[in-house]
């Protein structure tokens, strides 16, 4: 009787599915990288040369959000093929960063409208460096709690060091810059893309996004 | 020749793959949950500071319907884990089940706006209740009809037993209470990312949401 | 070479897994049938129960549309459970099929907002008419050009007889009937729910929708 | 230590697998081909017919980018049953490929909008030309890094030979058409589903889309 199963937590995380946990956060980043594009509207009947001008910083934030999700994935892609079990823990650190992933929709549109206001800045950062919060969280958990596998235990510093911090730097510092110059915090973003290079390359280890 | 084989509606019901309802299944819930983001909405070239402060209670309904869907969907899915073979009526109920989940993005866009109405507040609630109802006539059809696995057997009060109504309780015990009270309806639904431990904890059992 | 292969078209045929046509016609379907979703629309800021009441024909339409796109997704999946081989051909047919069940949330916003208009009704059954046809030049074609497996030649009057003809005979016969009365239009496309039982039960055979 | 692992590159490559990547690039174009249909959209309250009969350019571009859809994926899906194993460039390039599928739900609402603009059908036809160009970037580096299956290795020209330029000579060729005759452009588009089994009849060789 599961009543009385001792360790019914366990048992109750044994049941769901590893794969099926990986292939639904693997389907929230594919919608939402798909909905992305729901940020770009031309209205019908207009003038479509000027329209297109004054969408110019939509069509960046798309570009620089598609990038943006593309490396999130990657970096929750390698993690997870190095974690072998899980816990209640994991299972609902992964769900805070999912509904993170599931608002790059929204926030893309935000800074699409509101590139110049520094709190549209502020707000996009501020979600991107919640994301790579609630990623370490993960990374931090897991190998704490002993969840990844045997041979993933060489990779901790790389999931877990200085470079495993570059989204939370780089997103979380920029807040107070975009206060300052909006768009100056945007072009610190695409430090994002060379920065993992460089510290791995310094480090001789692998960066992941966030 | 199918027009003589007697059993044919066994037949039929094997020929549909079990493993397809069930990904079925998780593709409607991972679109519902990322579609949830559609509900929440900022008309561009406004005042942005009060456009967000406006919408505070957007903000709460996505996260908390996120974590409402998240919820059902692991009951869903660690129920279904347990499930060994299904029949019409198993994948009817879960269609009606699915039409339910797929409303989300709906009810959390109408809750979102209408958060001090009680009719808003009580269609949300009772949208929840329907869906918990709706995956509870599953758990009580499959025990019922012998389609879990054998290995399943002593989880069945687990999964139609006293915790197991939690979602049908809270949801559709908050319909009147919200003609009261919307904000205290909507408080008593938090009680679900508690009760379901606590419940669980004196029966020594696990408590399914809904 | 490839330039010296003779029977170029088979091998290509081949590359292209069979599984992964099955799974993209399946994401059409999950995707369309969680989009029906965006058919449902509240303005904020009204009287919700005058709102809501004034939108009663868009809840039906989209139960009914969920409901459509369940039964011909099962017939989809059945059928395609007994496809072996593939050719060029099918795979083009269901093409044009998807392209039309990918259209599901526009006819079912149609629909919604249009019950009474005639021409709205007409539409309606026209592509769920032609949904149907696309459907059985799929079996048809299957069976003539002998990609089915084997064990699946009994099932052929099932998807290809006149039980299989059920969806096209309804929503087309709807058709002229939705110019005279569109409520009644709409009535007969119900029958679609217990036609199928009715007929299968007479012939002793099961048949798919549309 | 992965401070040590001296090729710790092709480690990091590995360690994504390569079947999830072809999952996730599936995933983008099932969800593109089917928001496709949000770039329909009917007014309620209005008169049907002549709201349709306006709109006949935005079922056409539907159908058509449906079409042009489709046989991305099937290229996109005949040439991943070739590749063996990626690098970050393969990677990378795939991601900038899925940044334009992704774009096609705007591009189509934007033809269907703007069908008799010079500019609309010059940016349609460019965003294609850009997406053939990013697919033939993926074939060409995979062949020449060595990353295709040694059975592939006979159907080189037909990834990288002029058959499978035809993309980008109609898509780009189309540009400046555009500008003298927007209606001559669209139909030039046609020649895709046309042009391909020419060129392979006339090559013996199998051409890809784009």
């Amino acid at each position: 009787m599961a009543e009385s199963v001792p360790d019914v937590h366990d048992r109750d995380e044994a049941e769901i599915e590893f794969g099926r946990i990986v292939a639904f956060s693997d389907g929230v980043f594919t919608i939402a990288i798909t909905l992305l594009v729901l940020s770009l509207e031309i209205p019908p009947g207009g003038d479509l040369s000027e329209l297109l001008s004054e969408r110019a910083e939509q069509f960046f934030a798309y570009f620089l959000s598609f990038a943006v999700t593309a490396r999130f994935w990657l970096a929750h892609h390698r993690f997870y093929g190095l974690v072998q079990r899980f816990d209640r823990r994991l299972v609902t650190l992964n769900f805070v960063y999912l509904s993170f992933v599931a608002l790059l929709p929204f926030t893309t549109e935000l800074i699409g409208d509101y590139s110049d206001d520094p709190l549209g800045v502020a707000i996009y950062a501020g979600c991107l460096a919640i994301l790579s919060l609630a990623f370490l969280s993960q990374t931090y958990h897991a190998y704490g709690a002993g969840l990844v596998r045997e041979d993933a235990l060489p990779y901790r510093r790389r999931f877990t060091g200085p470079p495993s911090w570059i989204g939370v730097i780089i997103f979380g510092g920029s807040i107070p810059l975009a206060l300052i110059s909006p768009t100056l915090a945007v072009l610190t973003w695409l430090l994002m893309f060379v920065a993992g290079r460089w510290v791995r390359d310094r480090a001789s280890g692998l960066s992941a996004p966030g």
